[in-house]
């Protein structure tokens, strides 16, 4: 797949098949994967796949406790909007998500694999997302949809004793990625334009192209 | 390009000739950056393109600063442990790291172009490292060598005074990706292989697959 492709329509695929991913594309998934830089290429950082059904119906319950506390916390204020006001397009995109989100925590446990990066010490993310988001950039490329969620940060300590994770070593959860065959289809998503999030050498000064629909396909 | 050699050979590529990076170059990096997932799809993102010979002659000493601060703390051990035993191998690899990144910063005013990302109100970085390494990623297919460094997180104040950055809104700085055509050649980076930084459903145990090469190419 090309590059181009792969950038482009690799968004939040929530919605999965039960059907496990094969053991050879999850190898490819992390081959590519750990080939992301880190800072200092100190490649501080550890991942774990979870596909034990009993593992997963551990996790849940916790993580439908920590999406409803998601709901009533840094999203209450567009949930609310978006009951105010449901035709509104603000109000369309944000049911999209949540729509989104609500499944895969009512679903979780048929969901086949999960992915989780863990960094030592860490606080800025910058060494652990672009790995997460390479795994799943070569999962597209596979076939297999994924969504990094961050909702379990809520349910952390909870999450990591399951996993049984060294914290005393300074080990954290910094994501998960779920990941499996999509039941709808991949393309384009919804953006604002590069323009109209971008500024060059100043704050607010434009950034020099505009382009009113997206350059690919 | 086919996404895994983009994958594969997208590595910090600091060392790069002073040539610009042309405009429509930049727009097809950006319009691919910005089709990054991000929570909850918000885009609460900025990016600025920085390629002003004055605003990059204003930020380069402070780089040089924060640089330096970087050795003297966070690498200290290493660069230390690398003096005493310049030829173990572990010194030989941070030896490499440590040139290289000095060379950005002793060459910070010949650098064509730089990628400013912005977040308001996020620490946790899951909703822009994917948009950063993203725009890596679509500058490795146009043949443009990126870096991302955290290094002016040291002299944060200073940098967002001379960008402008609206800080009293919540907007601070999440990295700078350096971008130009390189001067050395791309290649597969060196790094552990996932089975060995890697679990499958608790911690320590084995992921389930190994392979002792890089599967690409």
């Amino acid at each position: 797949m090309d590059i181009r492709e792969a950038l482009y329509t690799t968004r939040a695929m929530r919605r999965v098949k039960p059907d496990p991913v094969p053991m050879d594309i999850q190898e490819r998934i992390m081959d590519a994967a750990v080939r992301a830089p880190s800072g200092g290429n100190t490649q501080n950082w550890r991942f774990m796949l979870v596909d034990d059904k009993e593992v997963i119906a551990e996790i849940g319950p916790i993580y439908r406790t920590a999406m409803g506390l998601l709901w009533q916390t840094l999203y209450a204020e567009r949930v609310a909007a978006a009951a105010d006001d449901p035709d509104a397009e603000e109000s369309k995109a944000f049911t999209r998500v949540y729509n989104s989100a609500q499944w895969l925590a009512d679903n979780f446990e048929t969901v086949p694999l999960f992915l989780f990066g863990f960094t030592q010490n860490d606080t800025s993310g910058s060494s652990i997302y672009p790995a997460l988001w390479s795994a799943q950039l070569a999962a597209r490329a596979e076939g297999i949809g994924a969504s990094l969620t961050q909702v379990l940060a809520f349910q952390h300590d909870d999450v990591l004793n399951i996993l049984g994770i060294p914290t005393d070593q300074g080990w954290g959860m910094a994501g998960c990625v779920s990941l499996g065959y999509p039941t709808g289809k991949w393309g384009v998503a919804a953006r604002q334009q590069a323009h109209e999030v971008s500024f060059r050498n100043q704050w607010g000064e434009p950034v020099g192209f505009e382009t009113p629909e997206p350059l690919w396909p």
